[in-house]
């Protein structure tokens, strides 16, 4: 398995990316969202005791397509809320302007990514890679028996949630800050629960600031297709309004 | 606020529930699924500590209409997975004969429904009333700090979790053992996190084995439509394959 130097190194690649398909002004942004100037405890990218045998194997798979960086793996920090927040505050405000006085100031030192919120192991374990010339993003996804829905097998809002994420970040890579606009989602077969699974997305179209990413669910073999899905991102802009 | 008699009269009203839209044969299945014979050890849908004012109030409100029958609470109970399990599985089995024999066995004495496996408070607190007549379900929703996405703001899919275990319920209540085939969600508006929200469903139309079932997700004084989504369900059938 590669270490943490390795990751270090994927890590320092994405420093390193090349604005072409992404336009300067959000690049910026995608760093920081990406958190590389943020204090951080924790990446949850790196490999855990709890990983599966099959998630450990992709992401040392993975690792090895990075070695000549065409894939770069992306870090997952846990973010300081307050300072994410005032990022991304004025772009919310741009749009929905009567939003952040909804929200509950009291309860937000609480806050916790969602996909993040689990104890190891129990939830959502996951790595993503990125491959800018193809515009895809790979997510090696564990489920942990947490995420139950029918017993025995993942529940849809869990699947939906690491596909949201997924083309989510495919999104955020390419435009920086966006909003998921449209979901939809074909479920084909139950996932087993504690599986681990690949979700293959990929960039189809940018349209002004609308951008469409696409994804499938499979098994580690990639001959079970468990789910297909299109998404629709909106590119917020701070200083235009829609 | 209504207490726990009042509760468990609504919950008596199920269990008389006439079987007028849905089948006979499914009707004892959603009973079952419901978990009315179950071994349980807490029913979700009572009044907790953790609950906001908005939460608490709708309930209040939707008790009161359940005082003439035309609503009924639904009941929230932890199952017991080994019993929700054997009931599924001829079912899974049907029409995916070797799903089961991915499932981690050793896992799954941990395993834990979703949407309920959060600490009180932190994630999704909800309860669920169902008109049979108009072949709704309302899900008063109310997610704690866990489920951030974008800062201040849940997660897209902790918002489509809900939706689909909602639109899922409608299914059930009307077709017995249902399968997620497709959702399809438009997000209008970001919710800010640790908010109440009403979600509305409605059960669109039943072509044979195929479930259509709408929803919206809306602030409680429905004057913000943050999110409405499309969905299909199969009714599985034990004995007939694909």
């Amino acid at each position: 398995m590669l270490g943490r130097g390795a990751a270090a190194r994927a890590l320092g690649a994405l420093r390193g990316l090349r604005g072409g398909a992404p336009p300067a002004r959000s690049l910026g942004l995608s760093r920081r969202l990406l958190s590389f100037e943020k204090v951080f405890d924790k990446d949850h990218s790196l490999p855990k005791p709890c990983w599966s045998k099959d998630m450990r194997l992709l992401f040392d798979q993975f690792m090895k397509k990075c070695e000549d960086g065409s894939w770069i793996l992306l870090p997952s920090y846990e973010y300081i809320s307050t300072q994410r927040r005032q990022d991304v505050s004025p772009f919310i405000h741009a749009y929905f302007p009567t939003a952040s006085e909804l929200v509950n100031k009291e309860k937000l030192s609480q806050a916790q990514l969602f996909t993040r919120s689990f104890e190891d192991g129990l939830g959502f374990e996951y790595v993503m890679f990125y491959n800018e010339a193809e515009k895809r993003i790979v997510c090696v996804f564990q489920g942990g028996p947490h995420l139950q829905g029918m017993p025995g097998f993942f529940h849809g809002g869990a699947t939906a949630t690491m596909i949201d994420s997924t083309v989510g970040m495919n999104a955020i890579v390419s435009g920086g800050i966006v909003m998921t606009a449209n979901l939809n989602i074909n479920f084909k077969r139950p996932i087993p629960l504690c599986s681990t699974v690949l979700i293959n997305s990929q960039l189809d179209k940018m349209e002004g600031r609308k951008l469409f990413v696409s994804c499938n669910v499979q098994s580690v073999d990639e001959k079970i297709l468990y789910t297909e899905a299109t998404s629709l991102f909106i590119v917020l802009d701070a200083k235009k309004k829609v």
